[in-house]
């Protein structure tokens, strides 16, 4: 143990979360205490009070897309986050497994052929690509986060059909909750990591519908400038360029105005990697906006993105650099 | 009664839902038979197969943002919903009740002053713009859709902390479970429609966080121009210009290309309404865009139109157009 004190990361828990596993692979447990929080929103609230001084949030995940709850903190309508930057990313390859009680019975051979009934509208259904590893029959009552369900809907379609579906704020959660099943009639969708923690058995592995499931959490943090400590476990990887975020809202009654903030990136060649849309909240069906392009705000040796800045900053309605980071590989 | 067959309009049910009341304001019930469906795949199945004439589906939310499931189904990855076009939309003001047993139970005076208490990471915290009609010191439960979830936070965390939360498919759907509740624990948000619809008392009226809850729902078809059936509520309206949709999927490894895409629209003059992204589901971390501009594909005197989409067609990997559409105040 050491006797300084350590500086604090703070991440969306509970612990055995996907989460918790990129957090783990940015922020060495020798240098950082890992502390889990409840929900994405305290993560932010630590960092900007300084309890924490970092933060690792999901971002979105490659089969079920954008976390929209991320997304409405980074849009910060009510100006709580004035401080926090988005500093880093990290990806974590999501296994999903169905979890539950065995209690003893017997590991019948999976049931079903594994494929769904053609029908009209549907005559070539998506087979899923693992099978059960037991008989699914007792189940009646399966629990998980949506995002978790959103990424398995093969499964669940094909072996756990009209089985009553319960949505709960994590995938250890809802491992957590299975724990207490005395009948052997409920199951959770969560990782490998939360069913050994909570004394489950294993009923599936890698029930999700893709092989590529892929979670992208961004570290937050109120530092535009990446600290020393958390390249730590990156000194191997090569550097992969870097990449920015911008926020903005357009000026609503100018015709044009969205095509012309998004102009201010080609015009100044900066690739953007992605967009998203969030209610301003301002008016209805007005937006803001989330654009992430290739480059750095402090490592810009021929001025593109201070340039592309500049732009944004005269043709938005309002705007906000949310931050700069290195990409590795 | 017609002995004429009708024809079919398909919609998210259940009856009493806010798509039943979308469907309502544009299919005159003595023209059209209006038949609800389970989920809104089913409403595209019915309407690619023919059964169904026309569908309503929701599309985006003021407060809570774009309904992924109809962005995806309108993704088409599968290639199933070849001749489907979007042919209209109808807004609904979205007001939400809490509704459940009373049980004869007196009416307490509301509990609480409606403000949660300000801490350091929320120092203002928002306050809810109505109050319950009565204690809500026994509800336990609380069922809903999570779009009407993301729609009443100021009020369920004001008045409902810490109550258990269950995610159902519709707001509907969420009344008739709660109508077999016999303990007076359990309550749902849903309409005031459907709370009557279920024999259950208002606990709460106005419960969303923003007067201006919007719902904007999709009228799609096969039939790229608009059917003169559907006007007949229309025709006191005024015309309010049209707008059209197209979405597209850009060569990865071309840095730009999402730029060059949206430049066509610029080129030409459209203004872009708004933009969505979905993931491809090509490869991790590509995207399905839809953009919306102003702009009818087929009244398109000044060729406009035809311009940005034969530009499109030269940049974008695929592409297809959506629909076009008058649109009315």
């Amino acid at each position: 143990m050491n006797s300084e004190k350590q500086p604090i990361v703070s991440f969306l828990g509970p612990i055995a979360s996907y989460t918790h596993q990129a957090v783990r692979q940015v922020f060495p447990g020798e240098k950082w205490e890992l502390e889990p929080a409840t929900t994405i929103e305290d993560v932010f609230d630590q960092v900007q009070n300084g309890h924490a001084q970092a933060g690792v949030v999901p971002f979105e995940n490659s089969t079920n897309g954008s976390v929209v709850f991320t997304l409405d903190l980074l849009a910060d309508r009510d100006g709580k986050y004035s401080n926090i930057t988005v500093d880093g990313e990290t990806y974590v390859n999501v296994h999903h497994c169905l979890v539950g009680h065995k209690f003893g019975l017997p590991d019948d051979a999976a049931e079903g052929s594994g494929t769904r009934t053609p029908t009209a509208s549907d005559p070539r259904p998506s087979k899923p690509k693992s099978q059960p590893l037991g008989s699914l029959k007792s189940i009646q009552r399966l629990y998980s986060h949506p995002q978790a369900f959103g990424q398995c809907n093969h499964f669940i379609s094909t072996y756990l059909k009209g089985v009553e579906m319960f949505d709960v704020s994590s995938t250890s959660k809802a491992a957590e909750i299975v724990q207490s099943d005395t009948t052997g009639t409920w199951a959770a969708i969560s990782s490998e990591l939360a069913a050994s923690c909570h004394g489950l058995d294993v009923l599936g592995k890698s029930i999700e519908d893709r092989e590529d499931n892929t979670t992208r959490f961004l570290i937050i943090g109120t530092n535009p400038s990446i600290p020393d400590d958390w390249d730590l476990v990156k000194q191997s990887l090569a550097e992969a360029g870097s990449k920015s975020m911008v926020s903005f809202t357009v000026p609503h009654k100018s015709p044009g105005a969205l095509a012309d903030v998004l102009s201010c990136f080609r015009a100044f060649d900066l690739n953007m990697t992605s967009i998203n849309s969030r209610p301003s909240l301002l008016a209805p069906f007005q937006y803001i906006f989330f654009v992430e392009f290739e480059g750095h705000k402090y490592d810009d040796p021929d001025g593109r993105v201070g340039g592309a800045l500049d732009k944004i900053s005269s043709v938005a309605e309002s705007w906000r650099w949310l931050g700069s980071w290195k990409r590795f590989r």
